[in-house]
């Protein structure tokens, strides 16, 4: 039987022991490699991994599959001082959520003997460690691969039919430059956007007597891991830097409209951000499954 | 028994003639006034109302309490239009999303024999009209009443033991003007934010491939009633300039550190962030219910 090796049982490498052990039972023999013993143990004791260890013994020396889940900023030191222990012809995934900085970084430094898959699974939860990892939150969402010129075809192809068995949505192949900033669009701005909402709270009233649910759901990501998130912004600086810019000059028209009283143009922009979600909704299959990521 | 007439079925009104439907059946007769008497007709035969005029008859005159749930601009006209109609005793609420600018409009112009209560459910749906009308909206929802001298405080009793048995949440009592600017912030702001996002794309790529859920939830509400919001809005334009530019400094603040690549800084804003929502969640008896509401 196939060996799958996960490397950090957080809420990415977690969610993968879980979709491995719920959708794809007795298919492979999975361990797992993670600095607390006790994440392992409860691990284990669920039936979502055969193996743990603190510190590489054997299991990546075992590993047809290694799926690499920690921190961006850690993952170059891990493969570094592990170059000896992979096996002979194995496939290691790399999931951290900027691309660009960490295959300049790391493709030098990748071992003979493997292959890397870099990529992006557009999936989490606000809450971090294995207690929070839930393989529902992969159902129909979005991965992002980003090959190097050193993949073999057939290696992708593998690796996205895994994907789709574990239960993604849509794989997409892309450039690093095209991600790192499509993610910066997507989740770096909105996780930026989410905290300074909730920090420009000025009012000095008893706010939660006054919201909705569009602000609850507006807020729900100003709950992150700080430390991640850190990392993940001060590696992709210059796209951020420009869709940060971007929105605010659209805020800036909005705020405009308003002050000139302007109520045509607000109508205007807020038939085009319709039409826009609209066009969202339509292309994007996995919008009618958020209850099934439990969201 | 006593009887409730509904005025506009839109998704307000719609939503409060299924509340009373499916939650007090048989407590009230309940009857309708839309312009539209294909609406009427749909929610007679569903068994949401009685009665349906698409212009009042005989439905005010009986009523002993009427929710009008009209675009703001179309209350005060509806109001003196049918000064003559609304039965002595009466109590009329008023639900629009502003409290200032309508009551003190209106507030001159009320009626002698009846009573009027200002207030706004914090609840709603992306989309309009009757079809999507939904009393699930309503469950542990807030609902902000803003009492005029001219209230009895047992008929704000008797109204807020109504609201809950409609299944709202917190019912709070609050100055209009503390009301306005609150829901400048926690709604009015979060609707530009989420149309400028979805506006902002100028990646020039296929946007859905890169999404997860921060971003499909940050934009729902992108998708307005362009009419009703900018409205809404520009009848609030003070307060609304106001949390704009606050949420514009605390952006600002943001996009400096990354500027700056200052780490530190960028994390006490994240750990600033995550303490106001898990503060916000814990007070949020309503948080835990967003799926049954349908969100």
């Amino acid at each position: 039987m196939k060996q799958i090796a996960i490397v950090g049982l957080g809420i990415i490498g977690g969610s993968f022991a879980k979709a491995l052990a719920n959708r794809l039972p007795g298919r492979y023999k999975v361990s797992a490699i993670d600095i607390n013993q006790d994440t392992l143990d409860e691990a284990k004791k669920l039936g979502f991994i055969e193996k743990g260890e603190t510190t590489n013994k054997s299991i990546l020396q075992n590993a047809d599959i290694v799926i690499i889940a920690l921190y961006p900023n850690l993952v170059t030191e891990f493969v570094v001082t592990h170059q000896e222990d992979f096996k002979e012809g194995a496939l290691i995934v790399e999931t951290s959520g900027i691309k660009k900085s960490i295959m300049q970084e790391l493709l030098p430094l990748i071992p003979e003997q493997v292959e890397f898959i870099f990529g992006h699974p557009m999936a989490g939860r606000e809450s971090q460690g294995f207690a929070f990892a839930d393989d529902r939150v992969f159902l129909h969402a979005n991965y992002v691969i980003t090959p190097s010129d050193k993949n073999k075809a057939a290696s992708i192809e593998f690796f996205s039919q895994l994907l789709k068995d574990l239960g993604f949505g849509r794989i997409t192949i892309s450039s690093p430059k095209t991600h790192d900033l499509m993610i910066a669009y997507t989740s770096q701005l909105t996780h930026l956007i989410a905290a300074a909402l909730i920090n420009s709270d000025s009012t000095g009233q008893n706010t939660v007597e006054f919201i909705g649910d569009s602000f609850r759901e507006l807020t729900r990501i100003a709950k992150m891991n700080e430390k991640l998130w850190s990392e993940l912004m001060l590696n992709n600086r210059e796209p951020l830097l420009e869709v940060i810019e971007s929105f605010e000059k659209q805020l800036a028209n909005l705020k405009q409209a308003i002050l000139t009283n302007d109520k045509e143009a607000l109508e205007q922009e807020f038939i085009h951000s319709t039409q826009k979600r609209l066009a969202l909704e339509s292309a994007d299959q996995a919008h009618e499954f958020a209850k099934e990521r439990g969201k």
